[in-house]
């Protein structure tokens, strides 16, 4: 899967991922007006709305873009409805051609890791017959359990050709407390990286690793120095536009070959008719806004590249 | 809600949770088959053998323990048919009386940690309504992305007088690798410790706080150390009995007043007749060994208490 989204990034020439990460605030109001006149004002209400809502925006960017990222927790707060709407979310996206990373930042142990693996990864065994529950194409997980935590997402990697994108210095203002602190003079963040470049290293696709690391576009020096620890590693980067990133902090989140970081962008895009440069496409046309958006941030991380 | 947990823990006497943690391969095959004759072998038969058992269980159990704890990876491999039995299994356990504690470990930032927190603790508005999704009464979560990860969590149990055990120091073999990293001399687990305390200072019950912590029980002398430096969060203690801990090592997970944690145990109580020592009572009886199980564990734990 890392070749096929290397693929898709240089099909597009735009190392870019959308974050379809649904508020009910941002759904213009056709749609929830719609959806909730079919369902009522109910978790499959909102939960349809959402879909649409998405449906809208994939149409009008699947052509320019590699790889979207739904962030499951804005389905899960919806309950039982809100994860089908995610599903749904995530089948039509691969339909389209779109690589699908799950945003689920799971993290447990042993056997439980591996039913988190199964289930969002891999293929669960019922009797004699074989399903998938939710079948993204990589998922990103959480490392503070440590190798126990991780070994069975490689393994399930492994078997299935898919992709993790493991936490190393996630984007937010507290990132730090426990990520930046200090062992024998070194950030815990940058151990754990070197760990990001291990546990790669036996899930080799060509030049890159199905084990991808998470680094935020708001801290610019550290991703400069977890590139070098761990260079086989695709680094998928929040915390672009809405949280702060620009195109010319990123400049180094990249290898020599030009590959090697994916940025995402969430509400950037998705509500793109809500901010002022693109208000005049106006809440009907909101996926146009979302187009003209994504064009507007692979130009500006691409000039940044020069 | 944690005056609740604690209530049912001195009504039973029994500072202890079972972990409705379940795989395909536990199921007593008269109950596979019947899910299996009635919906195939399929997702939905899958999650519908999961609930039955899981409700044989918690019948023959309900009034002897204050509380239970389904992991939801186990459900999730199942896709939504596996999250519909999770909400079934958390709306069956408090029915009768249980605490449900969600063991979900998930952990993000700022809006979508409050949609995580919004999902299963609290209330989602779609229109003029309010529903909650999954509705348990404490889930478990991952501190990695430090406060503002947290802080949404903590508002939404202040808002629901519900709660979080954040994890600590995890059970598992490898917990190490990053959670006992030495920073200034001290493990990384006692910096998150540390937090713990301070983050569960603003939302207060009778004596305990809503935000508890997870230690394992395979790690006592760690468990003495946090026990001290957490006094008014509870500790949940995963570890007991399958992965080796045993109730003299959790002497000093307890405060004074003997109370302040709560252990749990999930195959050793849900799968008891695959083991030599309730294997007598068979597979058609399994909750009566889930039975025996669970007073021999509150056993072990309260005589090694004195």
């Amino acid at each position: 899967m890392i070749n096929r989204l290397i693929d898709n990034i240089k099909k597009t020439n735009a190392p870019i991922v959308v974050g379809l990460d649904p508020m009910l605030s941002y759904i213009p109001e056709h749609i929830t007006q719609k959806a909730y006149a079919e369902y009522g004002e109910t978790l499959k209400g909102a939960a349809e709305a959402i879909f649409e809502y998405n449906k809208g925006i994939v149409d009008a960017i699947y052509d320019i873009i590699p790889a979207v990222k739904p962030q499951v927790a804005m389905y899960e707060q919806f309950g039982i409805e809100g994860m089908i709407a995610f599903k749904k979310t995530v089948d039509y996206c691969k339909d389209k051609g779109l690589v699908v990373i799950g945003d689920i930042k799971r993290g447990d142990i042993g056997s439980t890791s591996q039913a988190y693996a199964v289930g969002h990864l891999g293929r669960v065994k019922v009797g004699n017959n074989v399903y998938s529950g939710f079948d993204e194409d990589f998922v990103t997980v959480n490392p503070y359990l440590g190798t126990d935590g991780i070994k069975p997402f490689v393994d399930v990697c492994k078997e299935e050709k898919k992709g993790i994108f493991i936490l190393v210095k996630t984007s937010n203002p507290s990132s730090g407390e426990f990520q930046d602190r200090l062992i024998d003079g070194r950030p815990l963040y940058e151990y754990v990286g070197e760990q990001v470049a291990k546990w790669g290293e036996e899930v080799m696709g060509n030049g890159y690793s199905y084990v991808g690391a998470v680094v935020g576009a708001t801290y610019p020096e550290q991703g400069k120095i977890l590139r070098k620890v761990m260079p086989k590693s695709f680094i998928l980067v929040p915390g672009y536009g809405a949280q702060g990133g620009k195109g010319k902090d990123l400049v180094h989140y990249f290898n020599e070959d030009g590959l090697g970081a994916i940025v995402n962008s969430s509400r950037g895009i998705i509500c793109a008719y809500k901010q002022e440069a693109y208000a005049k496409f106006g809440s009907l046309n909101y996926a146009d806004a979302s187009r003209q958006a994504t064009i507007d941030m692979i130009n500006d991380i691409n000039s940044a590249r020069g």
